[in-house]
């Protein structure tokens, strides 16, 4: 739990995210850390996530296991932009029980059209909002 | 398509591996690629995957995604082990549609007993089989 | 496995399919039966499902638990059009192991437009290939 | 939202429960009533599910899609009680936005020891906490 985490959240394991071994399936820490994107991205835009409105788009996401975490268990979730450049940002995730991570994650996302897929810049209040939250200007 | 693909698979995205945007969520990618993981595996090892036995446990995957896949489409899944040391290796996946990478996928996967969480050493056959792939010894 | 199935599929459970219990939970089943209902419409209907066009909005949905299925087994899976009105008709699925049912569902599904949420006729080719299957028409 | 409900939870749609059409998937309702399955049935019987205790298990279970949710909505979730027989209950379940239902369901969760399949009578303080609720004994 190193660091800042500008975002996080109590979270408690939920069946539907367990496997045959009891334990988080790995690609379900995916879909918890997508609701901390998602999340994210609309406090620091201020608007919803939707369709018709460029949205971030994950590009290449990496994910450590660390220990793993079983059903009913509470946990906490956290994540922050690490850095951005023109069009794009890496996003950092993290589940932790007891204060020990249990996954690690990290995104490029890149902010697209949905509609054409067409990159859009990082509009100047996105990256205010992101320099302001201890985010890295890299382009 | 680079390069040999020991286990290849058809594959017709369905309608709940895609999102909002009409496209394969990038977590279900990771599912898609559970299912080459355990199938190559089985093939590995001529046993089925079960709790009672030593199986892969995913300690870290990486995923790009180059282009989306949309519903419906027909796309080929490949998975190759790339090398392996005393307790684990790195496991390649790949889909393609029409013989480009929609994404692709990397896991290092440790093999454990699921019971005690203890690392078990890869078993000569099973070094055997991997390296009868191609797949490199590196420990 | 009574009476007749025009669309039947084999499949073998896959691992995210179970939880923690070891057997497929109750929700998988119904994404397994919307692949058959997804296969079934466009083998009825000759045309792909998509958002573009009218296909079939589940509006109510019933399953019968008869015994667990478990990782890796061999199932065989069946749908059928029992019947069928002015804009909805109703679909059987059906999953069996060694000729047993696991798991029967039934759908009452309307077929709707998905831009304006309207209810769309059934035209008359679609009405005689679910006859043709052995549907019986009821309004 | 008529009667009482025992349990209720506000929620937020979440990305994952989407699909193409933009609106939560029918089986995802049942993964979210799943959450409210296994809450109600902790608050119950005043201890975690777990596999090594007996629990509900889903015998039969019915969904009715009043009208369509979409992502980022805040609705409400509710569960109760309906009655229960010597080793099963009925368990019901709704989702609403601004006071209207989405969705609707039922369950007849039958109480089973997860090792042996065996079914369990509901003991004493368990049909207390059900009637104390508003249940009505059938058996």
């Amino acid at each position: 739990m190193d660091g800042s985490w500008p975002l996080m959240r109590d979270h408690v394991i939920r069946w539907s995210e367990c496997d045959l071994y009891g334990h988080v399936n790995h690609a379900a820490y995916l879909t918890i850390f997508e609701d901390m994107r998602i999340a994210h991205w609309e406090a620091l835009t201020g608007l919803p996530i939707s369709p018709t409105r460029p949205g971030p788009v994950v590009a290449q996401i990496e994910a450590k296991y660390h220990r793993a975490a079983g059903f009913g268990e509470k946990v906490v979730l956290g994540s922050r932009v690490v850095s951005f450049r023109r069009t794009s940002f890496i996003h950092d995730y993290a589940m932790w029980r007891d204060g020990v991570a249990c996954c690690t994650g990290r995104a490029i996302c890149v902010v697209t059209r949905n509609d054409t897929g067409e990159k859009v810049p990082l509009w100047p209040d996105l990256r205010a909002a992101m320099l302001a939250e201890g985010a890295v200007a890299e382009g």
